[in-house]
């Protein structure tokens, strides 16, 4: 076995981006991650139930996962494989065990977004013939070359120095910040001494590395039902208890919680709906929504202030409410010694033009759960981007990565890998 | 004793016209009534706390009832009799016993308004001398000729053939609605047959009678005051409970309550503040406001849904909410019985041009609860209209009463109560 | 040509029972009037655009148009009839000529509603074989009858004395208070004295007859879609212009919007929706909403208001917003001349065993706009219910009528018609 | 002239102390200032008016000016300076001239607040008999520490080795951000090459200085009032323009203004009230309130927002709005070299235990002004604290200075203006 072939990778990254599938869909996806680590020198590998908990969130109802299920079925995917991931179970863990070392782990995620994806000619799929398959989906944040990144990195330590446990997560859901919370929880995480995770973009261009980045808003997305009493607008008003109002009452209020004085915070009633027909006083309505912060404690301020304002407003227009939670990332720091690490690393890499130290995100992702796992028991995590040209911007529907990108972000992150596990105190 | 010569009628509404005294304050009105009541054939006299019960509202606190209490005794009111008001319980019933016959009530209310009068030479108080004499509070809706024809109509009844008990009512606070439920459980009405109810003017023009005012709205007046936690609004703004902000929530949904497919209803924020700088978080806020039903029913649907709105305001903001009661009347109707008898005799009364059977006021009166006793103890109530020309509008600065229509109005009332106690069954 | 028998009308009842049809999407069901009334002696008939003006509301878009119209093809209805409707100018006009006399106008409308049938076996439609072959749509508000009864005027009146003309309008969606107004202003009605609509069910049992309707509230449906610009909730929320907040703005200040004292007003948003997802600023939302009024002026009030609401919330928070209306309908007063002479035929009638002079609806109905042009060009309407026994409501999934109740309403109307075509001043 | 001696500062500082004046009406403080001066060498001495611009915010009306004006006489301040300061143009600018170098000046804001001083025997300025002679008002913030130390450094200066212009600013009315801007725009601060302010305390003890004092609040106070049109609200409540509504609408939109990804924002509704009586539909209504940014530009984004709500929110309403500002300031930063100049005089400057170079305020100041003035025409500023034991907090009732901590300030600020002087590059 040799490391890989940059051809290879690109044909992978290729094939993954034809098949974009969401958050706990990603059924295509796994299996072919799968196909591909069988081949490779793994030693222990883990799939669907295997590498998560289940308190699982934002799971789509059964019709939309067997629709996907079906569809992943038809593009080709194992039927064993497939079996191991019914219910929306997706996701993989790679172990490569190289000698005495300390356990290395390695976090990439392989959702798709409901986007659809440009078929401009300028647009390098679209030209190439390697364009979204399924209408209205679409790979537009570059989680295809993360799973690319993970399987290249497993072949670049299979033929390096390494000495010590590598565990490569390939992690679900990530786009509705679901998996990460499970997968952190499953076990798998528990013994790894060192983890990087690893984002592509973000606008820094192919050739620089940020070795940490920074900023991580903790988040919690919530889903607010709102059941009240219809009635005829006309002739009935009193008889309704109007879900619609209390809704609205709500969204207000969300967005008037008080600002804090320890950090950021943020606050968005993102999709709402309600009511059946222009003249029923309206017996449901929903919000779904979000609230961030700077810091977890920040982030859960805003979350019980708003669990107050949905309860508060339900009550006020005689409805009841339930609320749940839809997707949760904390907030997270890289360490100091991994970034210097990975930032000399990088410095030395062929390919590597320019080195950030550390950059800020200013959005959230729950690799931050897999983060604090490592660092709550005594490890360091780090979060590590890979510049890469992207002509559209992140969740755009003309987004797409310069696939040079991916054999330096192979390099970087293996080199890294490797000096990690030498480091030893 | 002959009965009051015009001259002196007019006087006494003179008189009380120069000391307007607002609800619970009609400390020189009272002692004045009584003053009156004694030069006459009056078997039975109670004043203050004999005629109303425990439970008044909206009364103001103490500071503001001794500086009318001492403003009462600088214009010359009696001490015996103000002593017997201490507290604010203001207010006479006047007996006159005649034999052998039914007990007939006549209510009329006394208390003024916190409106400015006019000091224009047009204004006949303004040119004739008698304008109010204390800045900032008018009689504004002729309750000095109500207290008026209350007197005259017992001079009317003492030389009349009127077989029968007449029972007097000159009840204080009906501009707050706060004097007629104290008055109407004070035990004075429980043998009351009949009950008429007078006002005068309500833009009938001198010399026209309506025999039965109805559409009163049910009213109920509510005081809602919100404590939060203040904060510095810069420095630590997370640490505020916001009781301006549940106000203004409350406020915005009190006015959003449904429609009743039943009768009209009304909502109303009256009188709103709250905090105290710029740059605190405001610890305390109120609303005093009102509800208001076309039966008593819907007003009471209001006041549910209202207090239901106040109470989750203040949950919503982390606020604590106090909300009191400050003045309430039910509606009530006017017995046809007696609305056809007022009208016979109006139309046969002198002075008298017109006669309307039936008129609808459209706004709220606590005469009703007077009514409503009589009316569930199986009598008869009507609420009579004396019409008066008055340049200004009611509640305005240039208000006033024909005086012409002061002895039409004795006329019609007492023919009225002469005739009902005849009419026995 | 003989008057219809009752068997002839049951079943082209179950027939347009069978084939409900939404508003602008009465394909079939007009198609199959046509059927019928070229079978009898009609003198003229207008079908399609030659009905109504083009100032259609509410109206469809291409594509779901298109579906009904393949549907009525699929289902039997004649091509050149369907040409004639094309782009959804549904509904038909009959004249019969019969003389010199009075033109007398009948109006019936046509339409269905998206509500799915009752299969309960204890529903008459189910249990017979007629129930809606149209899933999630059903004559649940008795339109087939309405249609029917028109018909057996047609019948009734060609063997009839009556003298002078005649004139049925099959009116398309009424549901949605669209088809009405473009009706009324066709000219079809610019020569008709006399015009009885008619409704079946209303909660009056087979055999009673309700001669005058009354109590429409008059009513404007509204749509309002507010444009505001995304942003990432997380990374750049400043930069978005939130169209769901402006969208609960308007809502709660529409709720909000003051009682009127001449009468009932009535305001709900009944559907409103907005956003895309939860970490996004919502670009776009929407309210439909709905402001009714005893009187078409005080309906106006509502809708003045509601558009200042919309528009200035659209303005707080940076976004357009685009109004339209969807619906509309004005209040109307059924005339006595033609109750009385409705009620006296009534009374009269073969099964009829109970007349009620004139009851109250309580909702919205666009026949109002045919009444008024008549009544507004010098004419006399009223608005006639026959009564049906109905055991589930109008607009649940169990209504349905009695077919004995359609010859009784036959008779009524014929014989009324005839009536007032005698009465000649 | 020698350097004050330590008593003769403690005397001012208590004769400032027992005559609190709040903004803009800093007579008896100003003329006791001047007093001061002209026993002092200073060169040049402006007061009111020479010291102001006219565009002054937050000003007082007539009456309120004139009752402290006349209150200030009654405490023995000199006629002709009184009168300069005539319609509220408080403060005075004192210059020492001193040979050829730059131009230094130094800040000191004078005016106190509306808070009741503690009359508890563990109060310093209670159990010493100095305590504020004006009911509700009280030195809460140190000012009066500031203006001695303003007096203790010119002292200072006159005997030190000190070559350049000194120019010390006595500012008004800082507690409402409302005498900085019209102070830094008076030309006064046109040739000031550094500018010192200076504030004690701040949770700072006596023997601790703060080199450089940052993260200032750009800050911006408004008043909005609303009027609308009263209306009875029971009987015409349609006929009401209700500025209430308007006014909760914006209160409630005003907090709900977006968070800003560039830093922190604030805003508070802080003062509130509207309406007259529970039935009329208020005709007025008015808002007083705040919006901060971490930088200008943020807070001027805030106050955009801020001000499209609240116009909105009247025209929602049909009501008219008028916004005023109050008082603003912008945010600024104390230059390094400033910082570093200062802290090391500190650290060798008798009585200062510990120094800390820069601290974080958190609040709003409109020292900022006359900084940015400064800086903006190429000169540096810092704004310094002088640590001082105080055992109550800021803006409360117990809140008292350390007086032994006057000396230490006075020499750190005028060693540091010296070191400043001699500094020249």
């Amino acid at each position: 076995m040799s490391r890989s072939a940059p051809e290879d990778l690109v044909a992978l990254r290729r094939d993954l981006h034809r098949h974009p599938e969401p958050a706990w869909r990603e059924f295509y996806t796994t299996a072919r991650i799968v196909d591909e680590l069988e081949t490779r020198p793994v030693d222990e590998l883990y799939v669907g139930r295997e590498v998560l908990t289940d308190d699982r969130m934002a799971v789509p109802d059964e019709t939309d996962l067997d629709a996907w299920f079906e569809r992943a079925r038809e593009a080709g995917a194992r039927e064993d494989v497939l079996e191991s991931l019914a219910g929306g179970y997706t996701g993989a863990v790679a172990v490569v065990r190289r000698g005495d070392g300390p356990t290395v782990g390695l976090r990439v995620d392989i959702d798709a977004l409901p986007i659809a994806e440009s078929d401009d000619g300028s647009h390098a799929p679209a030209a190439g013939g390697y364009r979204s398959e399924t209408a209205g989906y679409m790979h537009a944040c570059g989680h295809d070359a993360h799973a690319t990144l993970g399987i290249g990195v497993i072949d670049a330590i299979a033929e390096s120095d390494f000495e010590g446990t590598l565990k490569v997560f390939f992690q679900p859901s990530e786009e509705v910040v679901g998996g990460g919370g499970p997968m952190a929880e499953s076990g798998h995480l528990d013994d790894v001494d060192y983890l990087l995770a690893v984002h592509v973009g973000l606008d820094h261009p192919t050739g620089e590395i940020v070795a940490g980045i920074d900023g991580f808003l903790a988040v919690h997305h919530f889903r607010a039902a709102f059941t009240g009493t219809p009635a005829h607008a006309g002739a009935k008003p009193e008889e309704g208890d109007n879900a619609v109002l209390a809704m609205a009452t709500a969204v207000q209020n969300l967005h008037g919680i008080s600002r804090h004085s320890d950090g950021a915070t943020r606050v968005n009633a993102g999709l709402v709906g309600g009511g059946t027909a222009t003249n029923i006083v309206p017996e449901e309505a929903f919000v779904e929504g979000e609230v961030r912060g700077e810091t977890t404690e920040l982030m859960e301020y805003m979350r019980e202030r708003a669990v107050r304002v949905l309860r508060s407003a339900a009550e006020m227009h005689g409805c009841e409410v339930e609320i749940t939670t839809e997707g949760r990332a904390p907030s997270a720091r890289s360490d100091d010694t991994l970034v210097d690490l990975v930032a000399d690393v990088g410095g030395e890499t062929a390919g590597v033009e320019s080195v950030i130290r550390r950059d800020s995100l200013g959005g959230s992702e729950d690799a931050t759960y897999l983060m604090r796992r490592v660092q709550e028991a005594g490890g360091l995590a780090a979060y590590v981007n890979v510049g890469t040209d992207h002509p559209g911007g992140h969740h755009t529907g003309t987004f797409d990565v310069d696939e040079a990108s991916i054999p330096i972000g192979v390099d970087v992150l293996a080199a890294s890998i490797e000096a990690i596990a030498a480091r030893r105190p």
